[in-house]
């Protein structure tokens, strides 16, 4: 048998509503639920960086976009598709960001740097290995680089 | 209203089991549903590179790691957490994979190295943006990088 998908655990942090920019000194906490062994979380420390999915919870089925549409509704870029975003509105409200790790003991991971608000519902940890980064060149298209220029600022 | 997870679409490739190793040269597509419009996909060909979160079917409940196990039952690798280590036996079954992204047509997306076998059922796809990449400098066990060193490998 094979189940759905379920949070493993919660955001604690103390930003309780989304913002767009400034997330890059945020220190929070991930809760994995208690109907795992802190054994869940073995080993972890090992690592300098997390991989967190998650959901954007708090967005309603008629705010998700499924087409194209200007990011952040800025007409200065272009439109496109949901799928060449990483907007929240977004099918499956899905999040995967790339955390700095702080600590691990049993079930509680601080991390710095995760992009989501307190309450958040989360699906999956995963250790960042060098070998999951990107193999080849990276390009990315102008209006992404804009968008993401305060993304990480320390300003929050 | 807030509605659960559903695939957003479907791999096809030329795999029909899971192997280990050798993903690098694999060359698959990404059919997005029917029920997206083609421009759901739009400006994602200025893209290099595509995340896509996907799931491990078949595995069954039962199979599912919830503490900590040797990565691959490999002794010579120590114990380590479900949530220290990337397989797919894990709660909610997610994978997240970065590949390069070689076309789009539409709801069709052509993708290579994407470690995911034939009739993976594809929650979300997003672009890879530099910005999204670690922040600071990687460390990871030297366990990591040994299970890893075959992974992409283009003997396949």
């Amino acid at each position: 048998m094979e189940t759905g998908i379920e949070p493993i655990g919660v955001v604690r942090g103390h930003r309780d509503a989304r913002r767009d920019d400034d997330w890059d000194t945020d220190v929070s906490t991930i809760e994995i639920d208690q109907r795992f062994p802190p054994e869940a979380t073995a080993g972890l420390d090992d690592f300098s960086h997390v991989e967190v999915v998650f959901r954007f919870h708090g967005v309603s089925d008629d705010q998700v976009t499924t087409d194209a549409r200007h990011p952040r509704n800025n007409p200065d870029w272009p439109k496109v598709g949901i799928f060449a975003q990483r907007a929240s509105k977004r099918p499956n409200r899905l999040g995967v960001t790339v955390c700095r790790l702080l600590s691990v003991d049993g079930r509680t991971i601080r991390v710095q740097g995760l992009d989501a608000i307190d309450g958040t519902p989360v699906l999956d940890v995963k250790p960042v290995m060098a070998e999951f980064l990107p193999r080849g060149e990276l390009r990315q298209p102008a209006w992404s680089s804009d968008l993401m220029r305060g993304y990480w600022s320390t300003d929050g």
